[in-house]
């Protein structure tokens, strides 16, 4: 973020609203639990996880309906690692996958990296970013492509997919003999009574679906880079082992920190749901008071995207960060155009994350009301 | 290792001489600087590392006569990923590194992912697995070859390079303007007072000069998964900083714990020293004694190259694992074949690890002299 640097060379105080990186703290017992390690010799673990760890999550997944054994379960460093395996994994050189955009800018990487090539499918703000008409997928299946890729609740439209577009897209995946790749990382942060429905808890799906997990944001621990990958077809787990032995094992301090966080109680869930709701209602709430501003309605995780009266949000963002400040203190947000796959899509929107707390949320909106009032582009 | 899981069954005992995993303590500081860790939130460090460990690997370095700052280090998530950093950084696809083999079977791997073809020279087991003559690489250097790698010292040879043999490497890849990319996670394991000498102490060679390092090794500290990339051409760290961003950071626990080790006190390598030579010297006395074996005569590292009177080394270590054993003892040791990338190559040979203690390894090669006086292929 080479601009950011300049706004803290003037002194200003900025708001972070661009990164995914949560205020929350981490389960003091997870914390603990590496305090308190006794290992003499840091070691290697399995390729594929530590065995205790790998029967413990299997036990977390059946307690969220997912009927899966550790034999399942492939522990990775970070969600990015169980991306990078799953894509490797599905795809060869030059096949495609679909993925509704926008979409978590890494996934481009993660593409690059294994020489797979993304076919957006363009969601809506206006439908608030439901999963787009099914015919608009067909029309985009070729030969070449391997899976249709989702995140769901979504980074960065906060949309939660209802248990009625997870079957359609079941229903879509099984016609074409297609792999269903999710990415349920914010599985535990819904809203509105809202409940998660997953790709494996969806019958007769066990042999396409492929669930992408992290341990990042739902013990805010980020900073532990585990995730793992999730499925029941053999041949997938057994490439995706060749690419988890090709670099011999997952961190181990870290995989001691993500067993203890398994058995953080749901009281943390429930705390941290609560705050970020508040946080959502708040910034939402803000947001359309902005004259011009529309705003996706997040149902899960802790994004939204909102679309600015402005035309080009990459130089707002810069200009924000430059030029601008209320006393002192200015904003950092994410142009969305780096979510789209297709050019020239999403120029005027931003993402907002809610990882402040609600004083600062409110400042910062505040800030960006002030921007809009006076910025010209 | 799906052989080793049936001699498991058969409640035998197996020494290991085919594994990397030292035996040797992690330093105490650096277990203790993660047991104190005060962290309340297990947040993202920056994608190049934490910028304090960042400045005290170039201290370390400027201790070992490399003169790099911080700016010239991104830290990595194991040497594994150093070395996909560094093999993704300076080839696209299609392209070649020039590696002598016998080389490490990772290597494969992480070629295969950045879809770069390793284009193996051959180092003899008669010449001890010497730089092979230069002519040798200059037949093989082709519009497509981007650079040579080396492991120095070598696994799985145990080879240290001299610094003449660093220089003609030096003149070559300037007079073809390729990168020589040194992994040199074994820097501080050599004997009999010779002295590593880095690709980056060599003068004139900072456009050219990779190195992959790790804390692997070095420290006893395997499940750390923190290596670095060390670069002064400006290029390539910025390509590999695209690589770094995309996984977001490298894990943070293990950067605390990596950090600290760099405080380790001298004395515990030169107790480390010692015991690696204690052992390669009794190793390597005990397999010479054995009829008709042949062995490299490691300067570095802990890993030597044998070559045994057997015709398929692949074979002989299954049978050692489900057909042999002595008083309910055996031995899983590594078929070299999986370090050569010629077909047909190293396939009489075996690598040995000596990270058992020396007791274990008298016990363990007593276990090879009995099976190779039995043995039949």
């Amino acid at each position: 973020m080479p601009f950011a640097e300049k706004a803290y060379k003037a002194n200003k105080t900025v708001f972070h609203l661009n990164i995914g990186q949560p205020d929350i703290k981490s389960p003091q017992l997870a914390m603990d639990a590496v305090a308190n390690h006794n290992l003499e010799i840091l070691a290697y673990t399995r390729s594929e996880g530590s065995e205790p760890y790998r029967a413990k999550i299997a036990d977390y997944h059946k307690r969220n309906h997912i009927m899966v054994e550790a034999d399942n379960i492939i522990v990775t460093t970070g969600g990015s690692e169980a991306l990078l395996f799953a894509m490797g994994s599905v795809a060869d050189t030059g096949d495609e996958i679909i993925i509704p955009e926008p979409f978590y800018a890494n996934y481009n990487g993660f593409a690059t990296a294994s020489g797979v090539n993304i076919v957006p499918v363009i969601s809506k703000i206006e439908d608030n970013f439901a999963l787009p008409p099914i015919q608009e997928f067909e029309k985009l299946i070729t030969p070449k492509t391997k899976a249709i890729l989702i995140c769901n609740p979504g980074n960065p439209t906060g949309y939660l997919y209802s248990k009625e577009e997870i079957k359609i897209l079941a229903e879509i995946v099984k016609k074409h003999d297609l792999f269903l790749i999710a990415d349920e990382v914010y599985r535990e942060f819904t809203y509105d009574n809202l409940k998660h429905y997953s790709i494996l808890e969806e019958e007769g799906l066990d042999q396409n679906a492929i669930i992408i997990d992290s341990v990042s944001k739902r013990y805010s621990m980020c900073g532990a880079r585990i995730g793992c990958i999730v499925s029941k077809n053999k041949e997938v787990m057994s490439a995706a082992m060749k690419f988890a032995q090709a670099r011999l094992s997952p961190p181990t301090f870290a995989q001691i920190a993500s067993e203890a966080a398994l058995n953080t109680p749901q009281s943390y869930f429930d705390e941290v749901i609560v705050e970020y709701k508040e946080r959502r209602d708040t910034l939402i709430e803000k947001l359309e008071e902005i004259p011009g501003v529309q705003v996706g309605h997040p149902k899960g995780a802790f994004y939204c995207i909102a679309q600015l009266p402005i035309k080009n949000s990459d130089a707002f963002a810069q200009w924000l960060l430059e030029e601008f400040d209320v006393d002192g203190e200015t904003i950092m947000v994410a142009p969305a155009a780096g979510f789209y796959s297709s050019p020239g899509v999403g120029l005027n929107q931003i993402r907002i994350a809610y990882v402040l707390n609600k004083e600062s949320l409110i400042k910062a909106v505040n800030i960006l009301k002030k921007a809009l009032e006076v910025y010209k582009d």
